[in-house]
């Protein structure tokens, strides 16, 4: 497609790749309460082309909720080099912790939100009796020992296709309760816990729910029958304390072959 | 030592392994500028015990240096549990981030300062060209590419016992600028470069000072040779730009075997 000429009424679809620290924004989406990621992505773009342009996320991520991938797309008229609109757009992002860590040209097919075949989730717990330090901001400090094997063990009733309404927010806009999740592994790393999920989607504050009750399955106050019960009354109020924003990470998403990196 | 009954005039000496970030302090020792870890546990201690005790560290951390696993010692002279005086430090230090991790009683002859055997430090460096975003005051942000490998192999140069004035800060009160240095290696670590070193001891800015020098080899404005050259010219001024103090990290400290945990 590069190699094409193009006219100045053919807009040109880029796709960003966008790595995050979610603590000061209001989430992904631009909204009138406060800074959003997008909505900084969008005032950046207009300091490069005159217009402001916004971003379509893969994924909304939370208030709080950082991204160590994310992506978007949006449509520049002007013919801008991919290497060109990544260095501006990081340009024009300080001081925000934004980063644009890739930028590609792409065909008008690409969608960040509905081509997504995959979107891939990361929680990270800090389980230790002394509190957290230079990674407070990163992590979620549980200061009960957590039984790891136990909490991965119950995730797995959690894998497939089920009705998550206990697991969503009641704010949730989605249309459908019922999702099916491809993974979701409970494992240590280093010094800290990790929970790993990929599903296609992922509903409103879903991760967290999740994580909030695995947490009562790793000190013990759940068992794995409690989780499933859970999972069954298909109601919010059955679903464990939500995890905060600062230990979630938007890792990556998968898209088709044909949109491959 | 535990299983003797103390009279109220013996003091029991307490090891503690500290975690700190070291952002918001003047470095570890107490002075008059402002915040230090060291007098931020001298007031915690003041809280538990009524007497204002200054704990004696294994290495004197420079203004916003963290660490991960500091040692000092103090004595205390009310018989307390060791546990208990993690957790009321833990309790006391809050908002502080300064993380007790482990406390234990300790005999007399152990000093943190003086019974170190080795210390090691660690430095992390983001090399990326987009910049650094929820970690960007844990890691030294180095946007032109560095060859880990030229880097890994000139830090050899500096191995060994060797005159490092080139490589200490002026204000160094250390009486020999004669140290020797037991390893330093540069790999890359996921995303980021990691620095390791460690010695029986390091002088004012010694870490800081070879990191700095080191990158300009992994950006190929140095060669090894002008490494070994700013080494053998034994002056300050010979030094490349000292690294940041936020990507560095007091990682532990070695005892001997009398001592081991």
């Amino acid at each position: 497609m590069s190699a094409l000429p193009q006219s100045s009424d053919t807009p040109t679809r880029f796709r960003l790749t966008i790595e995050y620290d979610g603590a000061p924004f209001f989430g992904w989406q631009v909204q009138k309460n406060g800074p959003s990621v997008q909505g900084a992505i969008a005032d950046a773009v207009a300091k490069l082309t005159g217009t402001r342009v916004i971003p379509r996320g893969a994924g909304r991520t939370d208030s709080g909720v950082h991204a160590l991938g994310q992506v978007a797309h949006l449509d520049l008229t002007k013919p801008y080099d991919a290497n060109t609109v990544r260095e501006a757009l990081n340009h024009y992002l300080k001081p925000n912790p934004i980063s644009i860590l890739d930028v590609r040209e792409m065909d008008q097919s690409f969608d960040a939100r509905f081509s997504a075949l995959a979107r891939h989730y990361r929680y990270r717990i800090l389980n230790r009796r002394p509190p957290a330090t230079f990674d407070a901001a990163l992590v979620w400090w549980v200061s009960r020992p957590l039984d790891v094997a136990a909490m991965n063990e119950a995730a797995q009733l959690l894998v497939g296709t089920h009705d998550f309404t206990t697991f969503r927010s009641t704010d949730c806009q989605s249309k459908s309760p019922i999702k099916t999740l491809a993974s979701l592994t409970v494992k240590q790393v280093g010094r800290e816990i990790h929970v790993e999920t990929s599903a296609r989607s992922f509903m409103h504050a879903q991760v967290r729910s999740m994580v909030g009750s695995l947490k009562l399955v790793g000190e013990e106050k759940w068992s794995a029958q409690d989780l499933t019960a859970a999972l069954e009354a298909t109601k919010r109020t059955a679903c464990g304390p939500v995890a905060p924003a600062r230990g979630l990470y938007f890792v990556k998403v998968d898209y088709p072959a044909e949109f491959a990196e």
